[in-house]
């Protein structure tokens, strides 16, 4: 079922956004035990604990991703999936229960990895895409949507103006509205980043998120509160939702303005509440970096071969000021979430 | 060991390219079991089976890449792995072999998929990379290999004259030239690919593979004779060389030219022999494709979603040029090396 994380409210596992209430809403299953099927090296390892049926979901799945150890510090490359970001893994999962629920087309307004993603995926399983656009995105993801067959609609104005466009074309037009920012089986899709870490590593003391909607962060913590429920684990990892400078939702609003992070560049994320309360449950915490700190950490993971975009970059900036104020473990996990396009 | 394929010479495990008496040269080891590493989800999983020191290896592992099933055929996407390509395997066990000789500069002349691999490997593992290019080498991959450090020089003539411009620079300087058409480690790494197929789905009746210089079914076919010689399992599945019309090594040469397949361009394979070997063996056969054929085979992949490069599809269109002539047996894999840039 679904449950509102606001009121309570139940509803029937159908593709809805939000509560009556205003509240978000999170998938809500009981598992007796955590046993992966040994036969799957990637996503469809976790079958058994994605709330779709499985002859809906889409033909090539996200993989799982190796955890390494670079000079001391462990990472998460949760990048190396088929449209390059770790969205792909709740893409996947939301597309089976588009199709489950005879939807064939769908509305966004992104021009980020979500929207790449939703376009490969739902491309592979016959599903339309509007992708709402400002003029001045990137030619690149423009030209990289438009080969993925997305029908692009171009806006005047900013952010808020294409948000404003997309909802109302869904409105008139009866095709939904599908923000991951909100779709509970979104986080489904995220929740088998924590069932990897814990098959690769165990449990780690903590881990490092770039947080902006927080879908990364709910699905670690959706999984391993799943796995103590089912009574695999006994103890959360802390998590620690890493900002951007400008854009904080959880850390208090800096006066700086990160520009390197588009990628969490989310100041009010509709999943406030339910991201505060991952931070509680875990003993964990927010941290702000600002763009030269992500400079840094950007240049260092380049160095390595970690190619990923600057929004990764910030977990592990926030992982150095951790270290640097006294309060990381040594025992931390660090997730990269994207690759560099 | 080394190995001699031709005068059954042996060598200590050097870093070697071929035997005085012009053989090729494999690596020879006994395995008593096969037991993969649980804890890993990449290619760290087959480490015992690897003739490398583990402390070595570069950091960042070549993934597990799925086996998926789409219109009833089976396609393992080896091409999502950190550079885009099989070769990431190869080169990911070669790293490791230059590291324990204390070697920290190479050469080599290739544009392709194998100099971005080295050059990405070597920017992570501490090796300078010195590649040979010819002028009209592609403006994209040029800056890709500049961009992970390699040091390019370019080189006035045909494939041949920058062939030469590499050996001799490799003679002037004693930088170690290092093809993977020659080198045993290399086929170290492809061999991956057959133990994760077993683990996957088994042993298939037969594998389609894009075949040119041979690494990768070499690999494979070294890979699922280790699982027979160790007694895992009981048969070999059968290889099918898949060739471009024009650069046929094992299939006769066309008079038509396909320009498509620049992956398999390679009309004189030093390992021909070797090659011969794995068709015999496994009871395989090879199958030349032409442009058409190609490009047909490119589109269908592409409309799945599968987003590899024209030497990829080259694996199918032999498939379906196999099926044409009532050859293929219904239960075959097809194996997809690189990602279409």
């Amino acid at each position: 079922m679904l449950v509102c994380t606001k009121c309570g409210r139940k509803f029937e596992e159908k593709f809805l956004l939000q509560c009556e209430c205003g509240g978000t809403l999170l998938v809500r299953r009981n598992y007796d035990s955590f046993l992966p099927d040994p036969r799957f090296f990637d996503i469809r390892r976790y079958l058994s604990y994605l709330p779709v049926d499985a002859s809906f979901l889409p033909k090539i799945p996200p993989i799982i991703t190796p955890v390494v150890e670079i000079e001391g510090i462990e990472f998460k490359l949760d990048y190396l999936h088929p449209t390059g970001s770790f969205k792909d893994r709740g893409t996947f999962v939301t597309i089976a229960k588009l199709k489950e629920e005879g939807i064939s087309e769908v509305v966004l307004d992104s021009s980020g990895n979500a929207a790449l993603s939703l376009a490969f995926y739902s491309m592979i399983s016959g599903i339309k895409v509007h992708i709402f656009l400002s003029y001045d995105a990137k030619p690149g993801k423009i030209s990289a949507l438009m080969n993925l067959n997305a029908k692009v609609h171009f806006v005047e104005g900013d952010r808020m103006k294409v948000h404003d466009s997309a909802l109302e074309f869904s409105k008139a037009t009866g095709i939904p509205y599908v923000t991951h920012w909100l779709n509970p089986y979104f986080i489904e899709g995220t929740k088998t980043i924590a069932f990897e870490i814990y098959e690769e590593i165990g449990v780690p003391e903590e881990i490092f998120i770039p947080t902006g909607s927080g879908t990364a962060l709910l699905g670690v913590w959706k999984g391993f509160k799943e796995l103590m429920e089912i009574g695999e684990i006994e103890r959360l990892p802390k998590l620690i939702a890493v900002q951007a400078e400008g854009f904080e939702s959880l850390c208090p609003r800096s006066p700086r303005i990160n520009k390197l992070a588009d990628g969490i560049a989310i100041p009010n994320p509709p999943r406030l509440e339910d991201m505060k309360k991952a931070l509680e449950e875990t003993g964990g915490y927010c941290i702000s970096v600002g763009e030269d700190d992500t400079l840094a950490a950007h240049h260092w993971l380049k160095a390595r071969g970690l190619l990923v975009e600057e929004t990764s970059a910030t977990a592990l900036a926030g992982y150095w000021k951790a270290r640097e104020e006294g309060i990381a473990t040594g025992n931390s996990l660090i997730l990269l979430t994207g690759v560099k396009r």
